[in-house]
């Protein structure tokens, strides 16, 4: 018979065991766009696949795709038990700059709470924290549900093959909740729940004007610059307040709930915090919403680069021949990269001069994601945080994007719900990432509850 | 005694040779804008007083300034002649993008008519084809005039030394004409000459948000984008209309009268001409003027480039830090490059917001020039390139600036006389440059004429 409090004092007892495992697989330097480190990938793939084995997962093994390997595992209670499938990606970002290490990336280090190392928090830690949940689960009479693993070898460039391998073994991986900890925590006393996650859809558009760099004074007067034209494009793409003027952008975006409005101002982010992240000296954005509510809850439109003509040391006289710029906007739930795709489009032919031509790109991107928060598995998590910090958690919406939380809800057909215990001061892909131990074990204790809490109070 | 026939038979027999030592100067890569190529432009600058050596010129010397150097010549035939004095330039732009060469730019080539490579019309050609009739004189009973030469190597990069060498070196200038072949020709059948040039105000304007580039998913929606506000200050310096929106702009700028207007329509130039020269499917420009109008005897506002955030292959999803643009005005008579940045900084002021920072940093420039159309050196051109062509010559005001013209009438008190054997199709500052050979040839015939003409014609 499951057993909660003894789960909870095997996990007490054993965080040693834990933080040795979890520097066990801090060393091995699986950075996932390096092909020097193939080899690492291959090893923290089969070091977790053997983790699995050794916890009694009757199902375990590698599945290979066109780039890295996943991990998959199941361990089955009950074929009528709920199942939780956890997500977790084993690869790290590089170490580099390294010289900017105040010890070994790849060999972790203790030093006053922390743990240094690439991975400690994002996000070895938190594959740690959950395998160490499980463990306690079934050494102390089992666990309470199901229990699936996929821990992907290639989130930190974006997880290109991760979509194929869920198709190929939808099957294996159903279940009834997935459980993400690849989010974070808004501080050390406020644990988090994110049950948004923006969207994306990225366009490069190219004007182009006279048929080569032409000199500015021969021909200036008499020739549309497309930089010019380029920056009157994307001038009206937003308002000065803020508001995007592409046709039809905010039709599907909904408005926010007073209820819901009153959940993200709880946030104890303030604007000074983002003036002091950002090094910004004053905030922008669209008129009528709080910054917490820019960020996750409405979409956005950006420059992410924008280049034309000479841009040198110096002056060169030329009208240029092309402009070119990055624009993305982050999407909300009910908006479509490919309506968006559209929208631009049709933004462009009604606005672009006849004296130019022009064409857009779109790259990757995809919808947003949101989980309902009345969902039995943000309750399950929801109660867990709470009866381990005595701190009612914070529901936050994200303004990034997972992509794998929409290809799962797309293709496995459920819903995530996502927390984790890593730190803003955690330096997540930057020099000296560490895990704040406290938090983290913590969270050790508070994913025991959740896997008790959903097998008592799911109903699907 | 200087015989003219002569002279013309030596030129036509010693085409060959002239081109060889065109050839020859062209493979300097004396791009002056590049620090990598400081040696070059002394070589260049050595190649140039050797060949007046050469030439027999009795005093000839290289006139250091702060940056690169100037070459001086003189060829005194009689103390009471008159003195010509050449204007030249012997650097040249840089030759990026150079993938888009067919040849390689400082390695001319031959093909057809023309000859390739950078700097062969601007304008290395144009200092032969003046080189080439001074030695078509002096080898023929002599020069009827003093001549003088001054060949600078600043002048893609705004001649900012020249004023200061022009000063030191006043007396050693003095002349009774200056003949300037930097301008060029309408087409090979029309024989220009230039009696106004537009002066230029060049900036470089950044912009600053972010102490970073920023996440634009953690950060999209809170942070002001700097390229984003730089494309709307951008859009908001030019309406629609093609009219400079800068405060006080026009206020300088004076009214075409209605029988400059009637000259220049005598310009052989179409719309039809301009749009396959510059390869554009429609012009563009300040409304209710024509092109030539816009081009010669109008302001403009350009955008010569622009750089901000991610601009390589694929996405990358970032607000960025900073947004820079160059922005350069082309000026006509009575506007002055200091108060246009006033103009523009008063500009910047009003309109860019509080959220970013931002400066202007401003590079060389100068004031328009116009030269008296009944000057005798005007007459003697005139005369000279009607004997050659067999066409009476097109009066023309230039888009371009040669800030150089101002700068001579304001230190050494003469006036330009502005010529050229350049064509529109050259492709200057543009990779592909080349010289129409036999418009060049011509050109070398004419200027023979001229110093006949010039020694007999003149009053001053």
């Amino acid at each position: 018979m499951p057993n909660k409090e003894n789960a909870l004092l095997y996990a007490r007892e054993n965080f040693q065991k834990f933080k040795t495992e979890l520097q066990n697989l801090i060393e091995i330097p699986s950075v996932s766009t390096d092909p020097n480190h193939v080899n690492d990938i291959r090893r923290a793939a089969e070091w977790l696949k053997e983790k699995l084995d050794q916890l009694g997962f009757q199902e375990t093994k590698i599945l290979e795709t066109e780039g890295h390997p996943a991990v998959y595992g199941h361990h089955q209670v009950d074929p009528d038990a709920l199942t939780v499938l956890v997500y977790g990606h084993y690869d790290v970002q590089p170490a580099d700059p390294i010289d900017l290490w105040n010890t070994d990336p790849f060999e972790p280090t203790l030093s006053g709470e922390r743990l240094y190392g690439r991975g400690a928090s994002d996000m070895k830690g938190q594959i740690i924290a959950s395998l160490a949940a499980v463990e306690s689960l079934i050494k102390n009479g089992g666990s309470p549900v199901n229990i699936k693993y996929i821990i992907e070898g290639e989130e930190e460039i974006g997880s290109p093959n991760l979509p194929n391998a869920l198709k190929k073994n939808a099957a294996l991986l159903s279940c009834d909740v997935i459980l993400n900890p690849d989010a974070g925590m808004i501080s050390p006393e406020a644990p988090t729940i994110v049950y948004g996650l923006r969207g994306l859809a990225y366009f490069e558009i190219m004007v182009k004007g006279p048929n080569r760099d032409l000199h500015s004074g021969m021909f200036g007067g008499v020739v549309q610059n497309p930089a010019i034209v380029l920056s009157k494009l994307i001038a009206g793409m937003i308002s000065e307040d803020g508001i995007i003027q592409l046709p039809g952008y905010y039709d599907t975006v909904e408005n926010l709930t007073p209820e819901e409005r009153a959940e993200l101002s709880r946030l104890p982010i303030s604007d000074a915090d983002l003036m002091q992240q950002t090094g910004t000296k004053k905030l922008a954005g669209e008129k009528g919403y709080t910054s917490i509510e820019r960020i996750g809850a409405r979409p956005t439109l950006d420059v992410n680069g924008f280049l034309s003509g000479f841009t040198g040391k110096g002056s060169k006289t030329i009208i240029p021949s092309w402009a070119m710029a990055k624009v993305s906007m982050r999407l909300v739930p009910h908006q479509d990269p490919a309506e968006v795709y559209q929208q631009l489009t049709a933004y462009l032919q009604e606005n672009a001069p006849d004296t130019v031509s022009w064409e857009v790109k779109q790259h990757a991107g995809g919808p947003a994601a949101i989980t309902n928060r009345k969902h039995p598995g943000v309750k399950a998590l929801s109660d867990a945080l709470e009866e381990i910090w005595h701190q009612k958690p914070y529901f936050k919406r994200e303004g990034g994007s997972i992509p794998v939380v929409t290809e799962m809800q797309n293709i496995i057909g459920t819903e995530s719900v996502l927390t984790g215990f890593g730190l803003p001061g955690d330096n997540i892909h930057s020099p000296n990432e560490s895990l704040h131990l406290p938090t983290w074990e913590k969270g050790i204790l508070a994913l025991i509850l959740f896997f008790f809490n959903i097998a008592g109070g799911y109903e699907n």
